[in-house]
C-alpha cells in the first residue's frame, strides 16, 4: 500500500494579468499563474461579477413562493426561488429584499441569514448569499427589468418535494437556499 | 390585495448567435434573443462546457476523501471532494471513476448515482452528476495534470461536519453532493 499520495498544496503566484472580453454578467480576466511545484507558467480565466443573492420565501400558509423564466444556458423553462445580482454599493440583505419584492411582489419583516457558498471558486471570484423570509405577503405587482419574464406561483411543502424528486427544481444555487430549510435526501438520492 | 402577479412565462426565440473568445474551461456564445413580450431584442450570454462529474467518496471506515487546491476564481485554497470534467466520449460514470483514481489514488467497485444540478441554466449548458463511492481503497499514486497540484485527505464525519460549519468547505456544487448523503442543516443555517 502507497504512502498518503501528496503533500500540502501552496498557493501559485500570478505573473501577470490581462483583461478579457465584456460577457454581459461577468468581466472575464485571463491571469497567467506559476504552478508551485513545476514552475510552468499557466493561463487561467477568472470571470468577476458582483455578488449574487436568493430567497427562501414562504407566505403566511407556508408555501414556498417560485419564479418560472426561460433560460439562455440551458434553454429551458426553469423552477427557481426568487434572487439576482447585487446593486452595485448594495448590501445583500437589501438585495435580498429588493429582489423578492420585484420579482414576485411578496415582501416579509422576518428576514434570517442562511450564509454563502460560492458558486464556482474555480473560475467565478463571486459568491452568492442565501436569506429565508418568512411570513411574505403580497404587497404589490411586479417590477420587472426590460429583460426578465418571470411567472410567479407558489408550492406546498409537498409541491416542493416533488418539484426536486422530478428534476424540475436543479438549479444548484436553489438547491443549496433550499438544503438549508429542507432536508432533501430522500427526493434526490438517483432522483434523476 | 392585487391578484396572482403574473401569468405563464414562453420561451424566448433566437434571432442569431454570434461565437465568442475561447474561455479555456468554457466556449462563449452570445446569442440575439427576442422578448416574447416586448419583442425587444436582447443579447444573452451562454457559457458551453462539457458536463461535470464530482464524487463524495467515503474509506472503507467511512472517512470522506477530500481535496485541496489553489482555485484561481476565489484565489484561495479549497477543500472539495474529487470531481472534474468529462472527457469527450467518455461516460459520467467512467468519469467520476476516472477522476476519483487521478486525483487522489482511491479507487471502489461501490458506486451509487446520486443524479444531477444544473451549474448555473442563466448562463451555462451544462450539467454536474454526483457520484457516491463506498468502501474506497487507496490503490495507487496520484496521476495529475500539467496543471494540477492537489493534496489529499480523509475527513471523519465530525471532521467534515466542522469543515462545512465553519465554511472551510463552501463550493456550491461540493454541497450538493454532499446534501444528498448528509443533512448539514444544523452546520449551516446562519454559520458563514
Amino acid at each position: 500500500m502507497p504512502n498518503k499520495p501528496s503533500g500540502p498544496v501552496s498557493r501559485w503566484s500570478r505573473v501577470s494579468s490581462e483583461r478579457g472580453p465584456d460577457l454581459i454578467v461577468f468581466r472575464s480576466r485571463f491571469d497567467r499563474m506559476t504552478h508551485p511545484l513545476s514552475g510552468e507558467d499557466l493561463d487561467r480565466l477568472v470571470l468577476e461579477s458582483s455578488d449574487w443573492v436568493n430567497v427562501v420565501a414562504l407566505t403566511r400558509d407556508e408555501r414556498l413562493i417560485v419564479v418560472k423564466q426561460y433560460r439562455f444556458g440551458t434553454a429551458d423553462i426553469t423552477t427557481e426561488v426568487p434572487g439576482g445580482m447585487i446593486d452595485p454599493g448594495e448590501g445583500h440583505e437589501e438585495s435580498a429584499k429588493r429582489e423578492l419584492l420585484e420579482e414576485t411582489g411578496y415582501s416579509s419583516t422576518e428576514w434570517t441569514y442562511l450564509g454563502s457558498v460560492d458558486p464556482n471558486p474555480a473560475v467565478q471570484t463571486n459568491h452568492m448569499h442565501h436569506w429565508l423570509a418568512k411570513n411574505c405577503d403580497l404587497l404589490g405587482e411586479q417590477d420587472l427589468d426590460a429583460g426578465e419574464d418571470i411567472e410567479v406561483a407558489t408550492l406546498s411543502e409537498a409541491e416542493l418535494r416533488s418539484a426536486v424528486a422530478t428534476g424540475e427544481i436543479r438549479h444548484a444555487l436553489v438547491l443549496t437556499a433550499l438544503h438549508r430549510v429542507y432536508d432533501l435526501r430522500d427526493e434526490l438520492r438517483g432522483s434523476q
